[in-house]
């Protein structure tokens, strides 16, 4: 499976591609920042990202894209234009018919770290172990959209992409309130060794 | 000039192309809805939404889109919704060098019926008259699609699309203080003309 993650935003806009044969190996297969200028016009600093996105869709062809969820009550000052980046990726994805999974901040953290509160650095040096990196990926946005990669690589079977049948296992789960980190015991487990190596 | 508004949403996205050599006479080239099902993923709704926008812009090769603009205030239950298919449209737009303009809700009330706090009726008697229709266009959002794609023709000239010297010379305006509906005395007067024989 080959999973594009997606942290968006039109200053920034992090892309992270994973693969793997087992879920529990991870490898990394591409990283990146698409960067738009501050003073570009909106709807310009969208073409741009337009572009660079289905370059990344030519060029990787994932089976799934994971993006992260924005909420309405995040932070006023960028949540349209995150929203309006999101948007852009998500129909550009699926107009191809690629499976689009969201996953919100504290999902990515708790699948990558063991805890739903965990820092941006813990989420960085998580990624950098969990992928066997020889340094952290940089910027904060690439972290995180290899994060989201493995979070879906990880979460992709009970969380996920945008199958009716999937959706309603989700709402199952969710009204049995079986909610937790969303990690498996074995991938707990494995996660508290990773964070014990890397410590 | 041919102007393609557009109303952004995820359950209806109203698009209205209207065409003029002078301003002062637009007249209607199409105006639709792209309606998505609300209990469809919002990433398989935006897909839709992509394939649908982009065939209005082959078929109908606007010389500028004119979409809502979205703001951080607004209903929050459907601003992330609104927000994702005006940064798709913007962003699609924008990758073909089309230019871009955005008008606020109070912008296109001022400039099709003169006072920015009109309600939907009035915008849409105002365009049914306006464009010399037969009978009003519905959905309302429909209405308000060929509304934004009028407010362009008119205001062009000052405020406007994505230039970086039209965004100067509307910033120049703002400074100087010379805010008002947007509408040139002549406009006013026409406008004025038009909403006595329309009552």
């Amino acid at each position: 499976m080959r999973v594009l993650g997606v942290d968006p935003g039109l200053t920034r806009l992090g892309l992270g591609v994973v693969e793997s044969d087992r879920p529990s190996r991870p490898r990394l297969v591409a990283v990146g920042v698409v960067r738009t200028p501050a003073d570009d016009s909106a709807d310009v600093r969208l073409g741009a990202i337009a572009e660079a996105f289905d370059g990344w869709l030519d060029e990787h062809r994932p089976d799934v894209v994971a993006i992260e969820r924005v909420f309405a009550r995040s932070d006023v000052s960028t949540i349209i234009g995150t929203a309006q980046a999101s948007g852009l990726t998500m129909g550009l994805a699926a107009r191809r018919g690629i499976p689009v999974a969201m996953h919100t901040p504290s999902e990515v953290k708790a699948a990558v770290t063991g805890h739903g509160r965990a820092d941006k650095k813990q989420v960085t040096r998580m990624v950098t172990s969990i992928l066997r990196l020889d340094a952290p990926p940089r910027p904060a946005d690439a972290a995180d959209a290899l994060a989201l990669a493995i979070t879906h690589m990880w979460r992709g079977a009970t969380a996920g992409a945008s199958t009716p049948g999937k959706r309603k296992d989700v709402l199952a789960r969710r009204a049995a309130g079986r909610q937790g980190s969303g990690l498996t015991p074995a991938q707990e487990q494995w996660a508290a060794a990773l964070r014990a190596a890397d410590s």
